[in-house]
Protein backbone atom coordinates (compact mmCIF):
# COMPACT_ATOMS: atom_id res chain seq x y z
CA UNK A 1 0.00 0.00 0.00
CA UNK A 2 1.34 3.71 -0.95
CA UNK A 3 0.38 6.56 1.18
CA UNK A 4 1.08 10.09 0.01
CA UNK A 5 0.58 12.44 3.38
CA UNK A 6 0.16 16.36 2.84
CA UNK A 7 0.85 19.21 5.48
CA UNK A 8 -0.94 21.98 3.49
CA UNK A 9 0.31 25.63 4.03
CA UNK A 10 0.53 28.78 2.80
CA UNK A 11 4.34 29.27 3.21
CA UNK A 12 5.60 25.52 2.49
CA UNK A 13 3.60 22.91 1.72
CA UNK A 14 5.24 19.40 3.20
CA UNK A 15 4.52 16.46 1.02
CA UNK A 16 5.78 12.61 1.99
CA UNK A 17 5.04 9.00 0.37
CA UNK A 18 5.09 5.65 1.96
CA UNK A 19 5.13 2.36 0.68
CA UNK A 20 4.20 -0.47 3.07
CA UNK A 21 4.21 -4.05 2.49
CA UNK A 22 2.21 -4.53 6.08
CA UNK A 23 5.54 -4.52 8.26
CA UNK A 24 8.04 -2.73 7.00
CA UNK A 25 7.88 0.90 5.71
CA UNK A 26 9.67 2.59 3.12
CA UNK A 27 10.19 5.95 1.50
CA UNK A 28 8.98 6.62 -1.78
CA UNK A 29 9.54 10.94 -1.48
CA UNK A 30 9.67 13.74 0.18
CA UNK A 31 9.86 17.25 0.67
CA UNK A 32 7.96 20.32 0.61
CA UNK A 33 6.83 23.13 -2.05
CA UNK A 34 8.58 26.21 -1.40
CA UNK A 35 6.29 28.96 -2.20
CA UNK A 36 7.72 32.55 -3.67
CA UNK A 37 7.57 34.98 -0.76
CA UNK A 38 6.73 37.96 -3.47
CA UNK A 39 4.19 36.11 -5.20
CA UNK A 40 0.85 37.16 -5.71
CA UNK A 41 -1.13 35.25 -3.35
CA UNK A 42 -3.36 33.87 -5.84
CA UNK A 43 0.28 32.55 -8.03
CA UNK A 44 0.95 30.57 -4.72
CA UNK A 45 -2.28 28.68 -4.72
CA UNK A 46 -1.75 27.59 -8.48
CA UNK A 47 1.56 26.39 -7.67
CA UNK A 48 0.57 24.50 -4.87
CA UNK A 49 -2.46 22.90 -7.15
CA UNK A 50 0.07 22.07 -9.84
CA UNK A 51 3.28 21.02 -7.65
CA UNK A 52 1.00 18.59 -5.54
CA UNK A 53 -1.03 17.18 -8.71
CA UNK A 54 2.75 16.51 -10.58
CA UNK A 55 3.66 14.87 -7.33
CA UNK A 56 0.87 12.68 -7.16
CA UNK A 57 0.54 11.58 -10.95
CA UNK A 58 4.23 10.49 -10.16
CA UNK A 59 3.90 8.66 -7.02
CA UNK A 60 0.76 7.10 -8.18
CA UNK A 61 -0.65 6.39 -4.61
CA UNK A 62 -3.39 4.37 -3.35
CA UNK A 63 -4.49 7.05 -0.45
CA UNK A 64 -3.60 10.38 0.18
CA UNK A 65 -3.94 11.74 3.49
CA UNK A 66 -4.33 15.70 4.21
CA UNK A 67 -3.77 17.56 7.84
CA UNK A 68 -6.80 18.12 9.50
CA UNK A 69 -7.15 21.62 11.55
CA UNK A 70 -9.92 22.76 13.05
CA UNK A 71 -7.69 25.07 15.72
CA UNK A 72 -5.91 28.83 14.44
CA UNK A 73 -4.81 31.58 15.98
CA UNK A 74 -6.77 34.36 14.31
CA UNK A 75 -9.49 34.08 11.52
CA UNK A 76 -6.80 36.06 9.47
CA UNK A 77 -4.34 32.71 9.71
CA UNK A 78 -7.06 30.67 9.32
CA UNK A 79 -8.44 31.87 5.97
CA UNK A 80 -4.56 31.79 4.65
CA UNK A 81 -4.31 28.44 5.61
CA UNK A 82 -7.61 27.36 4.66
CA UNK A 83 -6.53 28.64 1.20
CA UNK A 84 -4.10 26.53 1.03
CA UNK A 85 -6.07 23.46 2.27
CA UNK A 86 -8.61 24.21 -0.19
CA UNK A 87 -6.47 23.67 -3.56
CA UNK A 88 -4.23 20.88 -1.48
CA UNK A 89 -7.27 18.79 -1.08
CA UNK A 90 -8.34 19.93 -4.55
CA UNK A 91 -5.88 18.48 -6.12
CA UNK A 92 -5.83 15.34 -3.95
CA UNK A 93 -9.71 14.63 -5.04
CA UNK A 94 -8.60 15.04 -8.31
CA UNK A 95 -5.96 12.37 -7.96
CA UNK A 96 -8.38 9.76 -7.42
CA UNK A 97 -8.03 6.58 -5.04
CA UNK A 98 -9.11 7.22 -1.34
CA UNK A 99 -8.61 10.09 0.58
CA UNK A 100 -8.30 10.22 4.51
CA UNK A 101 -7.80 13.31 6.96
CA UNK A 102 -6.41 13.58 10.62
CA UNK A 103 -5.66 16.10 13.66
CA UNK A 104 -2.35 16.78 14.09
CA UNK A 105 -3.39 14.62 17.95
CA UNK A 106 -4.44 11.61 16.26
CA UNK A 107 -0.96 11.78 13.66
CA UNK A 108 1.26 12.47 16.89
CA UNK A 109 -0.89 9.63 18.95
CA UNK A 110 -0.44 6.89 15.97
CA UNK A 111 3.57 7.59 15.12
CA UNK A 112 4.98 8.49 18.70
CA UNK A 113 2.01 7.11 20.65
CA UNK A 114 1.49 10.47 22.97
CA UNK A 115 -0.72 13.30 21.38
CA UNK A 116 1.26 16.19 22.85
CA UNK A 117 4.22 14.94 21.11
CA UNK A 118 6.70 17.33 19.77
CA UNK A 119 8.17 18.20 16.77
CA UNK A 120 11.42 16.27 17.73
CA UNK A 121 9.78 13.52 18.50
CA UNK A 122 8.16 13.06 15.77
CA UNK A 123 10.87 13.47 13.39
CA UNK A 124 13.04 11.06 15.26
CA UNK A 125 10.14 8.22 15.08
CA UNK A 126 9.76 8.94 11.09
CA UNK A 127 13.52 8.76 11.12
CA UNK A 128 13.12 5.57 12.96
CA UNK A 129 10.26 4.02 11.71
CA UNK A 130 11.91 4.42 7.73
CA UNK A 131 14.88 3.62 8.22
CA UNK A 132 16.44 7.15 7.34
CA UNK A 133 19.94 7.97 7.61
CA UNK A 134 19.02 11.39 9.35
CA UNK A 135 15.63 12.86 9.91
CA UNK A 136 13.80 14.55 6.77
CA UNK A 137 14.27 17.49 6.46
CA UNK A 138 12.31 20.25 6.06
CA UNK A 139 10.41 19.37 9.16
CA UNK A 140 7.21 20.17 6.96
CA UNK A 141 8.39 17.12 4.81
CA UNK A 142 8.80 15.34 8.26
CA UNK A 143 4.93 16.02 9.29
CA UNK A 144 3.36 15.02 5.75
CA UNK A 145 5.74 11.52 6.25
CA UNK A 146 4.02 11.21 9.92
CA UNK A 147 0.62 11.61 8.63
CA UNK A 148 1.59 9.12 5.52
CA UNK A 149 2.81 6.52 8.70
CA UNK A 150 -0.48 7.22 10.65
CA UNK A 151 -2.83 6.27 7.67
CA UNK A 152 -0.48 2.72 7.77
CA UNK A 153 -1.20 2.24 11.61
CA UNK A 154 -4.68 3.27 11.42
CA UNK A 155 -5.36 1.02 8.44
CA UNK A 156 -2.35 -2.11 9.30
CA UNK A 157 -2.87 -5.76 10.56
CA UNK A 158 -3.01 -4.95 14.53
CA UNK A 159 -5.65 -1.77 13.84
CA UNK A 160 -7.30 -4.42 11.49
CA UNK A 161 -7.76 -6.86 14.63
CA UNK A 162 -8.89 -4.18 16.93
CA UNK A 163 -11.73 -3.43 14.79
CA UNK A 164 -12.75 -6.62 14.14
CA UNK A 165 -13.05 -7.17 18.36
CA UNK A 166 -14.78 -3.84 18.67
CA UNK A 167 -17.52 -4.65 16.18
CA UNK A 168 -17.75 -8.50 16.88
CA UNK A 169 -21.38 -9.38 18.17
CA UNK A 170 -21.93 -8.17 22.18
CA UNK A 171 -18.59 -6.80 22.29
CA UNK A 172 -19.00 -2.89 21.97
CA UNK A 173 -16.11 -0.26 21.40
CA UNK A 174 -15.25 0.03 25.19
CA UNK A 175 -12.40 -0.84 26.35
CA UNK A 176 -12.60 -4.76 29.00
CA UNK A 177 -10.60 -5.44 32.08
CA UNK A 178 -7.69 -7.65 31.57
CA UNK A 179 -9.62 -9.95 34.56
CA UNK A 180 -11.78 -11.50 31.34
CA UNK A 181 -8.95 -12.63 29.97
CA UNK A 182 -7.54 -14.31 33.26
CA UNK A 183 -7.45 -17.82 33.20
CA UNK A 184 -6.84 -19.57 36.65
CA UNK A 185 -4.48 -22.88 36.91
CA UNK A 186 -4.83 -24.86 39.65
CA UNK A 187 -1.38 -26.62 39.99
CA UNK B 1 -15.45 45.80 -20.23
CA UNK B 2 -16.38 42.83 -19.00
CA UNK B 3 -16.10 41.77 -15.26
CA UNK B 4 -17.49 38.31 -13.58
CA UNK B 5 -17.95 39.01 -9.75
CA UNK B 6 -17.32 35.67 -6.93
CA UNK B 7 -18.56 35.31 -3.49
CA UNK B 8 -17.21 32.43 -2.73
CA UNK B 9 -19.17 30.11 0.46
CA UNK B 10 -19.04 26.56 1.23
CA UNK B 11 -22.56 26.03 1.62
CA UNK B 12 -23.21 28.59 -1.72
CA UNK B 13 -20.72 30.23 -4.30
CA UNK B 14 -22.53 33.19 -5.89
CA UNK B 15 -21.55 34.48 -9.18
CA UNK B 16 -22.31 37.28 -11.98
CA UNK B 17 -21.11 38.81 -14.90
CA UNK B 18 -21.31 42.62 -16.20
CA UNK B 19 -20.48 43.85 -19.10
CA UNK B 20 -20.01 48.08 -19.75
CA UNK B 21 -19.43 50.30 -22.44
CA UNK B 22 -18.14 52.78 -19.79
CA UNK B 23 -21.43 54.58 -18.71
CA UNK B 24 -24.12 51.44 -19.29
CA UNK B 25 -24.12 48.42 -17.22
CA UNK B 26 -25.50 45.16 -18.51
CA UNK B 27 -25.66 41.69 -17.16
CA UNK B 28 -24.60 39.22 -18.98
CA UNK B 29 -24.89 36.29 -16.29
CA UNK B 30 -26.17 35.11 -12.60
CA UNK B 31 -26.67 32.58 -10.61
CA UNK B 32 -25.04 30.44 -8.07
CA UNK B 33 -23.72 26.84 -6.89
CA UNK B 34 -25.34 25.06 -4.51
CA UNK B 35 -23.48 23.15 -3.31
CA UNK B 36 -25.01 19.02 -2.05
CA UNK B 37 -25.59 19.55 1.54
CA UNK B 38 -24.71 16.04 2.17
CA UNK B 39 -21.69 15.70 -0.05
CA UNK B 40 -18.34 14.97 1.03
CA UNK B 41 -16.03 18.22 1.57
CA UNK B 42 -13.28 17.29 -1.25
CA UNK B 43 -16.31 16.65 -3.51
CA UNK B 44 -17.77 20.33 -2.60
CA UNK B 45 -14.78 22.14 -3.41
CA UNK B 46 -14.27 19.86 -7.12
CA UNK B 47 -17.88 21.14 -8.06
CA UNK B 48 -16.91 24.59 -7.08
CA UNK B 49 -13.28 24.62 -9.31
CA UNK B 50 -15.18 22.49 -11.92
CA UNK B 51 -18.23 25.02 -11.83
CA UNK B 52 -16.64 28.11 -12.04
CA UNK B 53 -13.84 27.38 -14.68
CA UNK B 54 -16.96 26.50 -17.10
CA UNK B 55 -18.83 29.58 -16.37
CA UNK B 56 -15.45 31.74 -16.68
CA UNK B 57 -14.91 29.46 -19.96
CA UNK B 58 -18.03 30.55 -21.36
CA UNK B 59 -18.36 34.70 -19.92
CA UNK B 60 -14.65 34.94 -21.15
CA UNK B 61 -14.52 38.29 -18.77
CA UNK B 62 -11.29 40.84 -18.83
CA UNK B 63 -11.24 40.87 -15.29
CA UNK B 64 -12.37 38.42 -12.53
CA UNK B 65 -13.42 40.26 -8.85
CA UNK B 66 -13.12 37.28 -5.56
CA UNK B 67 -14.64 38.71 -2.23
CA UNK B 68 -11.53 39.74 -0.06
CA UNK B 69 -12.54 38.75 3.42
CA UNK B 70 -10.50 39.33 6.93
CA UNK B 71 -13.23 38.37 9.63
CA UNK B 72 -14.97 35.25 10.46
CA UNK B 73 -17.04 34.37 13.24
CA UNK B 74 -14.89 31.96 14.64
CA UNK B 75 -11.40 29.91 13.19
CA UNK B 76 -13.49 26.39 12.19
CA UNK B 77 -15.81 28.38 9.61
CA UNK B 78 -12.90 30.73 8.44
CA UNK B 79 -11.19 27.66 7.57
CA UNK B 80 -14.29 26.26 5.92
CA UNK B 81 -14.73 29.62 4.09
CA UNK B 82 -10.71 29.58 3.42
CA UNK B 83 -10.72 26.33 1.53
CA UNK B 84 -13.65 27.06 -0.68
CA UNK B 85 -12.19 31.15 -1.30
CA UNK B 86 -9.04 28.79 -2.20
CA UNK B 87 -10.57 26.80 -4.82
CA UNK B 88 -12.41 30.23 -6.10
CA UNK B 89 -9.42 31.84 -6.47
CA UNK B 90 -7.28 29.41 -8.25
CA UNK B 91 -10.15 28.95 -10.73
CA UNK B 92 -10.01 32.69 -11.02
CA UNK B 93 -5.95 32.89 -11.84
CA UNK B 94 -6.16 29.92 -14.30
CA UNK B 95 -9.09 31.73 -16.46
CA UNK B 96 -6.15 33.98 -17.02
CA UNK B 97 -6.97 38.06 -17.48
CA UNK B 98 -6.59 40.31 -14.20
CA UNK B 99 -7.76 39.94 -10.89
CA UNK B 100 -9.26 42.38 -7.99
CA UNK B 101 -9.95 41.46 -4.62
CA UNK B 102 -12.77 43.34 -2.41
CA UNK B 103 -14.03 43.72 1.14
CA UNK B 104 -17.64 43.78 1.48
CA UNK B 105 -17.15 47.26 2.89
CA UNK B 106 -15.47 48.67 -0.62
CA UNK B 107 -18.20 47.26 -2.24
CA UNK B 108 -21.12 48.19 -0.37
CA UNK B 109 -19.36 52.04 -0.21
CA UNK B 110 -19.54 51.99 -4.18
CA UNK B 111 -22.49 50.10 -4.72
CA UNK B 112 -24.70 51.70 -2.47
CA UNK B 113 -22.31 54.71 -1.32
CA UNK B 114 -22.07 53.44 2.82
CA UNK B 115 -20.04 50.83 3.64
CA UNK B 116 -22.35 49.68 6.31
CA UNK B 117 -25.60 49.21 3.82
CA UNK B 118 -27.74 46.20 4.88
CA UNK B 119 -28.11 43.25 2.49
CA UNK B 120 -31.46 43.96 0.57
CA UNK B 121 -29.95 48.01 0.07
CA UNK B 122 -27.57 46.13 -2.22
CA UNK B 123 -29.77 44.16 -4.23
CA UNK B 124 -31.77 47.50 -5.00
CA UNK B 125 -28.52 49.28 -6.43
CA UNK B 126 -27.86 46.11 -8.37
CA UNK B 127 -31.40 45.69 -9.65
CA UNK B 128 -31.31 49.35 -10.36
CA UNK B 129 -27.93 49.69 -12.00
CA UNK B 130 -28.99 46.53 -14.33
CA UNK B 131 -32.42 47.44 -15.48
CA UNK B 132 -33.42 44.04 -13.97
CA UNK B 133 -37.28 43.35 -13.46
CA UNK B 134 -36.65 42.25 -10.44
CA UNK B 135 -33.86 41.68 -7.72
CA UNK B 136 -31.19 38.62 -8.50
CA UNK B 137 -31.77 35.60 -6.21
CA UNK B 138 -30.47 33.77 -4.50
CA UNK B 139 -28.48 36.88 -2.60
CA UNK B 140 -25.21 35.06 -3.19
CA UNK B 141 -25.60 35.87 -6.94
CA UNK B 142 -26.77 39.78 -6.03
CA UNK B 143 -23.33 40.10 -3.91
CA UNK B 144 -21.00 39.15 -6.53
CA UNK B 145 -23.01 41.06 -9.61
CA UNK B 146 -21.96 43.88 -6.78
CA UNK B 147 -18.62 42.85 -6.66
CA UNK B 148 -18.38 42.72 -10.77
CA UNK B 149 -20.31 46.75 -10.31
CA UNK B 150 -17.75 47.68 -7.68
CA UNK B 151 -14.83 46.92 -9.79
CA UNK B 152 -16.27 48.90 -12.85
CA UNK B 153 -16.93 52.04 -10.38
CA UNK B 154 -13.21 52.15 -9.24
CA UNK B 155 -12.11 51.47 -12.78
CA UNK B 156 -14.42 53.84 -14.02
CA UNK B 157 -13.78 57.27 -15.48
CA UNK B 158 -14.50 59.38 -12.86
CA UNK B 159 -12.65 56.84 -11.13
CA UNK B 160 -9.78 57.16 -13.44
CA UNK B 161 -9.62 61.59 -13.49
CA UNK B 162 -9.80 61.42 -9.73
CA UNK B 163 -6.49 59.03 -9.55
CA UNK B 164 -4.79 60.99 -12.42
CA UNK B 165 -5.69 64.00 -9.79
CA UNK B 166 -4.03 62.46 -6.97
CA UNK B 167 -1.12 61.14 -8.78
CA UNK B 168 -0.47 64.69 -10.21
CA UNK B 169 2.99 65.99 -9.48
CA UNK B 170 2.82 68.32 -6.28
CA UNK B 171 -0.81 67.49 -5.41
CA UNK B 172 -1.13 64.29 -2.89
CA UNK B 173 -3.88 61.70 -2.22
CA UNK B 174 -5.27 63.73 0.83
CA UNK B 175 -8.68 65.53 0.46
CA UNK B 176 -7.71 68.95 -0.22
CA UNK B 177 -10.05 72.50 1.03
CA UNK B 178 -12.65 73.53 -1.00
CA UNK B 179 -10.71 77.21 -0.41
CA UNK B 180 -8.04 76.29 -2.59
CA UNK B 181 -10.75 76.03 -5.26
CA UNK B 182 -12.62 79.52 -4.51
CA UNK B 183 -12.34 81.87 -7.05
CA UNK B 184 -13.27 85.41 -5.11
CA UNK B 185 -14.87 87.70 -7.78
CA UNK B 186 -15.19 91.50 -7.60
CA UNK B 187 -18.54 92.74 -8.67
Amino acid sequence: MRVFGIDPGSVRTGYGCVESDGSRHRLVCCGALVLPPRAAFPDKLVAIHEGLAALLREARPDCVVVENVFHAANARSALLLGQARGVALLAAREAGGDLAEYTPAEVKRAVVGYGRADKPQVQRMVTLLLGLPAPPSPHDAADALALAICHLHRMGPVAAIAREVAQAPGRGARPRSWRQFRVDVDV
